[in-house]
């Protein structure tokens, strides 16, 4: 029998079991945003949550969710991204060992990150191949759990409750926006809106060159970007089985936007709002942006998706 | 008779008057700071303010005390920096024009933010002189009032809203700090503790290369820098004589910290807590940083002057 999506009961416990160890982030907005581009925008800040991005919600639900002996067998993942360090953190909040396994190329900057948090790095060679052999060692060795970064209900579940805060505060939006990598976040917002508030559009932002989601979207099975070339590094994955069929039931578009709409709406979140935002997190506002009559006068949320950025390197 | 210092209660007053103008800004903390740090470190993100950064709070709290008439005949200042803007919202606030001189070496960028306001932009040569009878002019043309930057007490009242806020919300703190150019802040921000936190030592942090404060808080008279070389460009100016007799009465100490510590301290704020601050907010974190015994477990108060900054034209 198939699994049942999470359900508006799913998201509330995982709200609570994650809520000590998460930070209640704030919604932000600035009246300049609002009339370059017609309509009210609010910004719930991601990019200050733990590890700098929404992934340490997700991790830490399914974390929580493991029995003690698990839980004691230690959690692995292969990525080189902000899961990475949401599983370091998670394994770290509840005692135990992570095992990152990351690709070899990956930035000493990633590697240290999960350092920090006392994860263990296990490096492989940069293909996906490598990633989950690299895995499937640690199990065996270990008996640790695998944490997939998004095909997961609990992780799922976890990101969730980003928009079930945002919808407790602001309840009176009319559309959601994020972006879309693997459709972790993507998925869990279209549950929590469908829930909670299912007058809401939820439409996601996708970079041109990484238009995998929207392929998918509209065939129904998982696909691949035609090229991949974008500055949004955190969407350039596929989406997931789950993430998918949650994704074509509750979610409302996809839209794409190229390297120089993202760049200029990233650019407009730092300078207007103040804050620091990785490329990927300005894809919605691109959207919006783009599309100024669709949004005109409506109340918009943006899930700013994270903040981990080298601001040595930025493309302003 | 001399004037008496703003009481709490013009404090209050001040804050009832300019609530629905202002934000109400965030406080926000990162544990990876607090661990470098050795003590824990609030941030009061006056970078989010109306403008942004605190002077909106000042500039608009001195307006609103002028008769109908005097709004009516407009308002004046000399400036270059935030405090232009923050005359330039207030003016248009209550309906009237913001009539500011500006030297005609000024960045095209500080000129628009006044414009992009409906305030007049009036260019005069680069010397203080100059921009003294630019102001001469205005008033005897129009009548209109002008607002000094900081040497003033209805917008020493107006800033020390900012710390009113981070008092009524976070009581138990020990130390706070704030960054020193005319002193509009720290006096405004050493009155509030006076009189709602007795016991918190307010410290404030200066460039040695624009160290004219910490000369005039000894001497007791207003100091010029021994040399001006810093990227701290909101802390050029000397104190005014109001603020230097509320510092001297009631701040603990001034502490100067160089460019390489600013500019650290301006990374680690960018970097750990996600937010854009201008290197003027990096000073008092900084001064933490330098003096780690001093502030080592304590509960530490910083408010973020501003966001203000060409992110384009970086330090790091």
């Amino acid at each position: 029998m198939k699994e049942a999506f999470p359900s508006l009961e799913d998201i509330r416990q995982a709200h609570v079991r994650i809520r000590n160890f998460i930070e209640k982030t704030p919604i932000l907005h600035a009246s300049s945003i609002d009339e370059l581009a017609g309509c009210s925008i609010y910004f719930k800040c991601e990019n200050f949550q733990k590890i700098g991005a929404f992934k340490a919600r997700g991790g830490m639900n399914a974390v929580l969710q493991l029995s003690k002996q698990q839980q004691m067998q230690g959690i692995t993942t292969h990525s080189s991204g902000n899961h990475a360090q949401a599983i370091a953190l998670a394994a770290k909040n509840v005692g135990t060992k992570a095992y990152i396994v990351m690709p070899n190329n990956a930035p000493q900057i990633k590697k240290n990150g999960v350092l920090a948090l006392g994860g263990e790095v296990l490096a492989c060679e940069p293909t996906l191949l490598a990633r989950e052999k690299g895995v499937e060692a640690v199990i065996a060795q270990h008996g640790a759990t695998f944490i997939h970064p998004f095909d997961n209900y609990e992780v799922i579940a976890g990101q969730a409750t980003a928009a079930l805060e945002f919808l407790e505060e602001i309840p009176s939006i009319n559309v959601m926006l994020t972006p879309v990598g693997g459709g972790g976040l993507l998925s869990g917002t279209a549950l929590a809106c469908h829930y909670l508030a299912p007058n809401v559009d939820v439409i996601a932002g996708e970079p041109e060159g990484a238009a995998d989601a929207i392929l998918s979207f509209h065939s129904g099975k998982i696909e691949k970007a035609p090229y991949i070339q974008t500055i949004a590094d955190g969407l350039l994955t596929t989406l997931g089985e789950k993430n998918l069929e949650i994704i074509r039931k509750y979610v409302k578009d996809i839209v794409l936007v190229n390297e120089s709409e993202i760049i200029e709406a990233m650019r407009l979140i730092w300078e207007r709002l103040k804050i620091i935002v990785e490329p990927s997190s300005a894809v919605p506002l691109a959207v919006v942006l783009k599309q100024k009559e669709r949004f005109l006068g409506k109340k918009v949320g943006i899930i700013i998706s994270g903040g981990n950025v080298d601001v040595s390197n930025l493309p302003f």
